[in-house]
């Protein structure tokens, strides 16, 4: 079946890695059939601060309370344009996909800020329709990311611990599994500013293999909603279960 | 003995209540007799895009990896000048402080793309000079945040794991830690945008109590280097401790 994958790209440099891991999963895609969109953020010259500026009427002019104006904004329609653009193209996919360099064991600022203007409260999150009751709910994600650290910094033992689990939770569990998004497990490329041509050459035939069997790659675990009360207190009490 | 606090804000409301916590700081400090200096990054407008235009000079003009050319430009002196403005007020503290309301389980993107430009490669870390051996090793941290969460929304048990130690660990540890800084537990104001008036004023007086004894405020734990091979790979193997 035909998919429709919308990539999200993030790195200040055009011909870097991660632009390669971008060209990689843009040209897969095409040859698995999928239709593949791009918002390129660095190109597009996106702007990433969430303000009031985002906001074409007010629901409390005075006093900016943001989610509550992105709920207001989003069935008025009244939205800043460059955030209208990216939502429509994100709810129009059924894969949600992101390439980025690893900055601080996050997503560099100017994807954060992508994150928190368009992921909207209301028609991706709100209340309890969060995790698998998500309003992306039925689609999924996966992101390719660079770091410059070495596999061997991650892990149960190493000095960073887990890295998708761990360090990159944020963004893993707590943004794109918040909003129903079921999460593979993401194509790493370790140590990218050290590593020779044909050492890239060789991550970028994994990559590859990884868009092409996207489906066979495992999704990361998320929490259930049934395990939790109505105002999301945990119903098992330790030492109970 | 008298610190230097340099805070660093970020908020897109300049009357919200992460703005009556940056004050409250800013008060409780000089009551101590600390200087306390602010960065009001929405205020003054900070351009939180890591981009080429930081770098006065490029060691690479061709080609842009942005660590490197951090550390060239702070060695000669070309960075953009709103960056080093916020070196100079980071170096200089004694202690560095954080409001921010959290977005997406981490820091607002204005505040990431901070981070971004602000933490260079070279004074900051580099190598091994990470964790205790970071370049701000012997300077402090602490950050006063706001959340929509409720508090048993986190904890062991709760939907979203851990809150500092978990979803915020990138930038607890990933970040703060990473450079060097002793970081003690943050100040949590959860559920903000739900809470009476007369439940604000009671968590603005607790936040007052943790900076008049923040000198008593427990630090987390952090990664020990000499746990770790001269490559950071973890030096006991699982089952031989």
């Amino acid at each position: 079946m035909s998919l429709r994958i919308h990539l999200v790209h993030a790195h200040p440099e055009p011909r870097s890695f991660v632009a390669a891991m971008r060209d990689t999963i843009l040209r897969v895609g095409a040859e698995r059939g999928d239709t593949v969109t791009l918002s390129d953020l660095y190109a597009e010259g996106f702007q990433p601060v969430a303000s009031a500026a985002d906001f074409g009427a007010r629901q409390d002019p005075d006093y900016l309370v943001y989610a509550q104006e992105q709920r207001q904004a989003y069935r008025g329609g009244t939205l800043a344009p460059d955030i209208a653009r990216e939502v429509e193209r994100v709810l129009a996919a059924d894969v949600l996909a992101f390439t980025f360099p690893v900055f601080w064991f996050s997503t560099p600022g100017i994807l954060k800020g992508w994150i928190d203007r368009v992921f909207l409260s209301g028609p991706f999150y709100g209340g309890r329709r969060i995790y698998g009751r998500g309003g992306l709910a039925g689609k999924r994600a996966f992101a390719a990311i660079g770091l410059g650290g070495r596999e061997q910094m991650f892990g149960p033992d190493g000095i960073h611990g887990e890295l998708a689990t761990g360090m990159l939770r944020h963004f893993f569990q707590g943004t794109l599994g918040y909003v129903g998004l079921r999460v593979h497990r993401p194509f790493v490329a370790y140590h990218v500013p050290y590593v020779e041509p044909v050492a890239r050459a060789a991550m970028l035939a994994d990559l590859e293999t990884y868009v092409r069997d996207l489906e066979s790659q495992p999704t990361l675990a998320m929490p259930d909603l049934e395990d939790f009360s109505d105002t999301l207190a945990p119903k098992r009490t330790p030492g109970k279960d």
